[in-house]
């Protein structure tokens, strides 16, 4: 086992009605907000108002930043830090899944600094700390709500980049499983991907870390377990409350105790997807898991039976990643491009990218040759 | 799933030779620190000096309480919190195991208010924040290194009791495996106990909360696998590691989420064996667990055979508790009282302290034909 630091400062309410507590968290934080929605979903599900009223117990001036796209760009993170600025707000307020929170996190920091946001994304620019953030989640998948990490892209430069910032940490999260009642079952199914997903990357990454690896066996057969139901049940609240629960936890820092680094390759490819076709994330996970997959068939066989035993009792490479594919497949998330139609996918501008993004993971190095194959595989 | 709130404020240090951190984690938070230990082991396996090096740095001012025993006193307590008064503390680092850091919480809420500590113990006094707390573990076992719970005990009232409180969390802890080396066997074998124990109060809790479950059996197998190696093995950094990580996760709150309560019956009944005849904590649950298990074998026969399956691949009840009791013996922890010589055990005795100190579990109850059964079943 490496050396780590276990930490995880968040505060998150779990289950029915916790907005109800909203009011007094903001309090002791802030008097006026910025709230960070996404393109209004939340104002016909009945989630804007119940979190007005919260705001309005304590009478705070809020000012609204809406809009931000599923594939979060940096141009609304610019604005939202504008707005923020000019108004003096000492709170950050997301509602929504995971692209308004890490458009938040980043206006965040965005805020409290003086350098454009993009370059902090970059890691050029050294942030100066953040306003606090709180988030309301409406949408189980990225894990966002409980940890310092987020996502955004650069249109311009066709950059999607992950990076990660302790004060990014939200100060408290709401998580109320009814707020995904609501949730597209196209959607839903991208979020237990995206969570399976997370689980992977830390299990594929660097190091021995044992217990870590049995916290993502658990993680993943209960999206195993009750994934496939909450399709056939989707305004199921117990359902959506443990899909939701095992989103939060697999990527909170849980899985990654005790490693030296998780890998994040697949994250990498797809995010190639997401920036040239605007993928949905987990969609861009379910076709690029299993193509690394069986490029890392050798290279990673141990590791990779050692996975498929825990969560499918079968023994073998092929095995494994065959009851994965089904997996996906019978959630409904698509495991190769063909199978879907966001764009008119070109192999020669997705490797391109791949190669003019460096595309690899920490622990498994990606090569020139490696991009080739993971797109023949993936078209 | 329940309602639940998941927060976990402690910053914990693990790994090989953290304790270089200690200085600068001390300078933020106080310049006159009261220091507590044991009997003076740490003075003889290095630590001590290690820990004065790094208050040093600082050129704080320390003051010793020491002698804390091995099922901690409130007298100690009491001491505890008079010298740090009188010498106006700011912070407390507690150096030890599990009873001298729950003796340390103690004293840091004893230093903060002006009540008998034994009265806020016992819920009969509200107490009023803490002083910082800063742990360095030399024991895996208890987990108090990263919860709000202590448990101390009145000998002249044969009380021990266990309470939490949020400002007991300790601010950092620090887990070097290489400080858990010098464990004797035995020590070793009931740290091991201890947090299967924890585990599996959770597990028996009220409430369905199939992750958590999750993680109890993950926390549990990896004991399971990792114990009786080092069991074999005691100067092996790598396995004191797993056995360290894996005590922490089975009470930093992990395996409670989303239940209503846990039970801790059977740490109810070991606290009686304890406080009577000085049974170490871990002894005494290897001997109350299966104790417990067969009092339940008909209450809680799916919950039962649902941990076999899990954790032994077994599928009836009769023979979970066999392969636990086994497991138990493998490591070198008794399952039963007349295997040990702690005392001249007395069966009225025990079931007349079962009675006035009102031993139960949260969830299921015990009644005092139980206690006449447990009894019955320990000896």
């Amino acid at each position: 086992m490496e050396n780590f630091e276990i930490y995880n400062p968040v505060k998150a309410y779990f289950g029915r009605d916790v907005i109800q507590n909203l009011a007094q968290e903001i309090k002791s934080r802030g008097n006026r907000i910025l709230l960070i929605y996404g393109k209004g979903s939340i104002k016909q599900n009945g989630i804007y108002d119940a979190v007005m009223e919260q705001i309005n117990i304590n009478g705070s001036e809020v000012f609204e930043y809406s809009g931000i796209k599923p594939n979060p760009l940096i141009e609304d993170v610019r604005a939202a830090v504008s707005l923020g600025k000019s108004k003096e707000v000492d709170l950050v307020l997301a509602v929504g899944g995971g692209s308004v929170i890490d458009s938040a996190k980043v206006t965040a920091i965005g805020i409290a600094g003086d350098a454009d946001p993009w370059e902090y994304v970059k890691g050029k620019e050294t942030p100066h700390g953040a306003v606090p953030l709180i988030a309301v989640l409406t949408l189980a998948a990225t894990g966002t709500e409980m940890n310092c990490f987020a996502v955004v892209q650069d249109s311009a430069t066709n950059e999607k980049i992950g990076f990660g910032y302790p004060p990014m940490y939200p100060a408290v999260s709401f998580l109320d499983p009814a707020y995904t009642i609501s949730v597209s079952a196209e959607y839903t199914s991208f979020g237990i991907t995206d969570l399976i997903a997370h689980a992977l990357e830390a299990y594929f990454g660097r190091g021995d870390a044992s217990l870590s690896d049995r916290f993502v066996f658990g993680i993943i057969k209960e999206a195993l377990e009750y994934g496939p139901q909450l399709m056939n049940d989707l305004t199921n609240y117990d359902l959506r409350a443990r899909i939701m629960y095992a989103a939060t936890m697999a990527l909170n820092n849980l899985t990654a105790y005790g490693r030296k680094s998780g890998d994040w390759g697949v994250h990498s490819i797809g995010h190639v997807l997401s920036v040239l076709y605007d993928v949905p994330h987990g969609a861009s996970l379910s076709i690029a898991y299993p193509a690394w997959l069986r490029l890392h068939k050798d290279r990673s066989a141990d590791r990779i039976i050692q996975l498929g035993k825990n969560l499918f009792d079968v023994s073998t490479v092929d095995e494994t990643i065959k009851q994965l594919e089904d997996f996906f497949t019978s959630i409904g998330s698509p495991i190769r491009l063909s199978q879907t139609s966001y764009g008119d996918y070109s192999e020669s501008k997705i490797i391109d990218t791949f190669r003019s993004n460096k595309v690899s993971g920490m622990h498994h190095r990606l090569s020139g040759e490696d991009h080739n194959r993971l797109v023949e595989i993936m078209l």
